[in-house]
């Protein structure tokens, strides 16, 4: 189980009870955070700010290695761009390019990524496609009514064809 | 031969030899060139503005089929973002948005998109992941002594490759 | 009069009855319209590119000065960002840094600028602290009822409020 | 003085000797670090985060006013756009716009909201004129010798200039 961690207070609690730690997009450059989860010795999935270009979110991953723990995963999630027809706009380049650059392994969200349920599928293969090593999606088993991000969710049967389709 | 069209004045000249006119991202918004090339009755390769919303970049070609010219084929070549680690942000998510909402075909051009020899490929296999219906690459015989956009070109031998990757 | 020139077919008609030809945003990099409406020897006003770097913005005045034509303003009138409290975000920073590296004039168009009636006295204030040689402003005698631009315009009263602000 | 804290664990010697603490604009969505600084008592000053939208950015400020400390002060320093001449887009357009959504007082930083010392005087005035409550300088003895942002800072002669010039 990978769980989401905002509060260092609850550091403890989560981290015994989660296989691993998500340090979110809007702390990718929350220092404390970064610190304190990698010193749990956790895996730990970092996923890449809104806004930090390639470079910045290498070096926020660097503050978990110097810390001692060489247990990261990189997560693509979408960049704030002027586009507004997509909640995100979802960086294949920067994928491709960490993998020239580091030697961390790295995922992609396309549900955040894109913000649609439709558009998860194309994304999830243009991900595999161009080198990444794993994939986060949202499923909802009613995605109409989610309480959050039932928009970007797959239902079982389109999350079925998702895997059907990666041949996974 | 795809030329790109920069002229009116140059449209009869150009027209005489080329088989299928460009529009240029800087010209994505320009009406005049839109409707004059679309009345050659030639097919018409328009390029998405660096900055163009995916609904504007629509409501453009809709100059060329407005003009009854209905030989169109639109390509992503990357947006503008606050990314520097590539020359442009390829925009996939919008590539695949196209594919639902508009009847028309979209290639994308990955050299431009990326900026990056070593990029062209993986992205090149992520645009046929994500629906493209095909492909622009910059190719040139000895890209280090190229006079533009040699960082962008692949050698032949690296275009040997992309293809033989592609299986085509 | 300063009347916006869209397309170069009607360039003969609008320099007659226009006192000053106006290259609109979409059509900053629009090549052949920067060079016909320069040789009709009028004064050009050229507006910002809403996504063009400012070196690009002076570059496209370049095509207007190399034609022979030295009578240009420029006119910055916001840029496209990921804010969308605002229309466009008014970029004053290259507005200041235009005077230093630039011998032409350059103006602010507020309205544009933020897309809000109630911002347009402040930003006007702001641009000419900011060394703006001038303002263009959209006035209307019932911006609710206007047919475009409604939300930007001033209405007589507002506008006779900032005239008195700026002390004109 | 006003100090940045970066760290949960030095609050309380930064609260002992500062008279002010400041969120950086990376911490802008610190949550941990908004709630535990406001519960300090002291007058906070919240950067907005380099590509926050304004709605964020006042969102922000309310896990300081929501923990009880309503003595928070706004500083805007430039949002992250495609424009590469400056090293961000100073916003005054949400400086504005902030004057009429919040009672809270806003300043703006036009050292790190330009990078460049020459466009410091400027935009100072410039955001004085918009509304600004107030101004956050960068002030050096030898900027060419700074170990950082020397670029942005004034020298004494230059800080003199500017106070002379906003007449305080």
């Amino acid at each position: 189980m990978v769980t989401e961690i905002l509060h260092i207070k609850n550091l403890e609690l989560v981290a015994s009870c989660a296989d691993m730690l998500q340090i979110g997009t809007r702390n990718m450059q929350n220092f404390d955070l970064l610190v304190e989860s990698a010193k749990t010795g956790m895996p730990i999935l970092l996923k890449r700010g809104m806004s930090a270009r390639l470079e910045e979110f290498l070096l926020a991953a660097e503050y978990i290695l110097d810390s001692g723990n060489d247990r990261v995963v990189l997560c693509e999630r979408g960049i704030r761009t002027f586009e507004t027809a997509t909640r995100n706009t979802l960086d294949l380049n920067s994928v491709a390019l960490a993998c020239e650059l580091s030697h961390l392994p790295i995922i992609v969200d396309p549900s955040h990524g894109t913000g649609r349920a439709s558009l998860v599928k194309p994304l999830a293969l243009a991900a595999r496609a161009v080198g990444a090593h794993g994939l986060m999606v949202e499923v909802h088993s009613d995605p109409r009514n989610a309480l959050s991000d039932g928009q970007q969710s797959l239902d079982f049967s389109q999350f079925a064809d998702l895997i059907s389709a990666l041949g996974a």
